[in-house]
């Protein structure tokens, strides 16, 4: 029976762990967080964070879907929140699809609940990664209670030590290596608020609440006790920013003038401030994924995004669901399992990579845009007309497990569409018009699909 | 007084250090390698570099220019090589400007030697780098005789520790660190070959060889011996390649397929090619370069770039050269002087490793096709007639101090003027005559000229 070892039982490397027990070899995993049967789990740098369709499928393939749905909080669409109070609701789609909101931290601890049952596998906690040896493989860690090195070899190894891997950085100094780490110039502070009940926002339980300010915004993901945790996004530098707002009077200021609606719930804001780290937000972009037949790297490790998508965790456990398919396709040849693995993600994690940067810039410089709001309420009306031969963007990388290269491409062909839509006389009021405006929209498609299929056959 | 530590006794931090030591510091320079005066200097990845007059700009401020031209061979051209083993001498200038071949190791030696003359510099050699402390800052070394640890601190730190800088690797870590590192699925091989008189090349002392083959090619640098290093260029894989050439024979058929006029020259050429590592071509680009007022990189470490234009060293000679401007400017302001010199610096950086990347491709691919080699000497012409109007890029890089984003930009616009004198009829034959030559391209740089101060104003 094969060794496997894992460094990180962060939520990629805990799923991965289930998958591999299953598939029957001998998994170690090591994480540098203590036990969190007998310890306090420590705050991961994100305190929320949401799961969609492909997480789920993911997840379920090794019965943990519903370990997870008991502990998330369904959202069916966003509130954006207007600098005068008012609300507008925009549902994610027509048929009340979600996205959940999860706490990451409860998320980690029931994959590692159900990890630690496998019988083939252990969990060593507190253990930090200090040394790879990548031709072995094998990992020198540190016990961080007692300060002893232990040196562990297996057959394989695979990192899924996040955005900063150790075994990544390994790879870096061992072999022809690319590497595109790219950090925005924001960052974002997550704040605890009271029961969002207490507000009385008609919406609030089951939204994804956005304030978008332009070069800032706030962001709140619902918990299943009816309180939000808000995330406030700003550059490190100009105005306002994480390098101008420096008093306690500046936070109440600009929530003042920025989010008065939220400041209620934020009893403790300046304190929470200030206390708080600011989050930084990276892409990490990598090749090759692996080293031989030896080491493979994935999840952040090979790919890390940044968060505005919410699709980091969901990518992740796609990987380990793809992974497990490739190793069992190589029966046995991890180099022909590793090389499939890496042929099929790499694409993908490159395209929600770009998705997340442009949904960064959308969420923070559009969502509260009018024409953008206009194309939003277009794509929906037509998704509703004609659900099986239009859907979203958004809606394919968050409600299908179709691929992200090719949610990219049909996303790019659909913008043509829109764009053709909108040029319709009286669109604004011939949207409500059922009959007629199936009619113009059904000979739009039609006439794109052709002219797609005379050229690069891209819409679907 | 301040103190001031180097780390990398390399091209640039031995300059660096005098550069240092004469502004007043006191400089501790730390070097892996051996000190040259006891033990024999070790083989670096690359044998041969070339110095133009960028590189003796920064070399002569400091007194160390002629100690360089007394170790380097003028060449004063190209030889292109074809297949069928006829020769092409390209001129790199109108006026015998050279650009210079020096051995790396003796390059090296002589500047260490300079910098050990200086009374405020004291340098560690055998030393590596285990553990940098950016705030302090401080190093942690490893006698590689030894094994003992030694702890250095000091006012300032410098990484001139090349491509695969650990200050660098320090600071990914610390910070909001943006990398991109990109390597060529090429790599190279150097070989020695007999004294060049030997074959009786009539240009061979004073020129860089060139076998340009499409993908793969082989380079010849002249040494003051008279013999030339030449250095083989393939990909990774494919045909050929360093994955397809495998035992002696294939090497010998490679050369005699393809570079038939230089297999004389090689008498040892399989065992050569063997006993030889390859040496793989990396671009480097980061930032920030500092870490607040502590912490500076330049050189590699800073921006490795591709060999191909031949201005890795010129461009760190000129970091040494501008930075001691700045800090000298900045009066004490650490802070101030790092920020000024990577606002002059990085923009440069980044602009000479596009141009090293081109040049790797217009080599290889471009270097014997005959449209290229028409409008070389179309540039040449121009030159002839209009030295003052007009320099071709590999003048501006190689032949004048403008900055790499100056030539960058002037060269963009010659291009378009080159389109149009290639449209000119009939403009082979009229290449040589003079007068009326002279008097349609005036017209069309006039014409350019005005356009662009119109426009963007971007000729000179």
């Amino acid at each position: 029976m094969e060794t496997i070892l894992i460094v990180g039982g962060g939520l990629v490397g805990s799923l991965l762990s289930i998958y591999l027990s299953r598939q029957g070899y001998r998994v170690h995993l090591f994480d540098r967080y203590p036990d969190f049967r007998t310890a306090r789990a420590p705050l991961g740098k994100s305190i929320n964070l949401t799961l969609c369709e492909r997480g789920f499928t993911a997840l379920d393939r090794v019965g943990a879907g519903d370990l997870v749905r008991a502990i998330s909080v369904p959202c069916y669409g966003r509130v954006i929140h207007a600098v005068d109070g008012t609300v507008e609701y925009q549902p994610y789609g027509n048929r009340r699809e979600a996205i959940y909101s999860v706490p990451r931290n409860e998320l980690n601890r029931a994959l590692l609940t159900l990890a630690l049952e496998q019988p083939s596998l252990v969990c060593h906690f507190e253990q930090k990664c200090v040394e790879v040896y990548l031709d072995q493989p094998a990992v020198t860690f540190k016990d961080l209670r007692s300060g002893e090195l232990s040196h562990w070899r297996g057959d394989r190894l695979f990192g899924a030590d996040g955005a900063h891997s150790a075994v990544r950085q390994s790879m870096q100094r061992a072999q022809r290596f690319n590497l595109v780490q790219e950090y925005l110039d924001q960052g974002y502070k997550e704040l605890n608020v009271l029961p969002a009940d207490a507000m009385g926002w008609a919406l609030d339980a089951n939204a994804i609440h956005i304030w978008p300010r332009g070069h800032y915004m706030l962001i709140g993901f619902p918990n299943l006790d009816n309180s939000v945790t808000l995330a406030l996004h700003m550059p490190f530098e100009g105005d306002p920013s994480f390098a101008s707002v420096r008093a306690p009077e500046d936070v109440v200021h600009l929530f003042e003038r920025s989010f008065a609606d939220a400041l209620p719930l934020l009893p403790n804001l300046a304190e929470d401030f200030f206390s708080r780290p600011e989050a930084t937000m990276v892409t990490i972009r990598c090749s090759p994924w692996s080293y031989r037949d030896k080491v493979l790297l994935l999840g952040d490790a090979a790919h890390a995004i940044v968060p505005s998508y919410g699709q980091g965790a969901n990518a992740g456990f796609e990987d380990c669901s793809v992974l497990a398919d490739c190793v069992a396709a190589g029966g046995g040849d991890w180099h022909a399992g590793f090389a499939s693995f890496e042929a099929a993600r790499k694409p993908n994690a490159d395209a929600i990579a770009d998705l997340a940067l442009e949904h960064f810039h959308e969420l923070r410089d559009l969502v509260g845009d009018s024409r953008f709001l206009l194309r939003k309420k277009i794509e929906r009306r037509i998704n509703e007309l004609f659900p099986e031969r239009y859907m979203p963007l958004y809606s394919l990388v968050s409600f299908t497990n179709m691929t992200y290269v090719e949610a990219l491409q049909q996303d790019r062909a659909q913008r043509h569409l829109i764009d053709r839509v909108l040029a319709l006389p009286g669109i604004v009021e011939r949207l409500e018009n059922t009959e007629e405006i199936r009619e113009a929209i059904d000979g739009l498609i039609d006439g794109q699909a052709e002219a797609a299929m005379g050229g690069h056959a891209r819409l679907p």
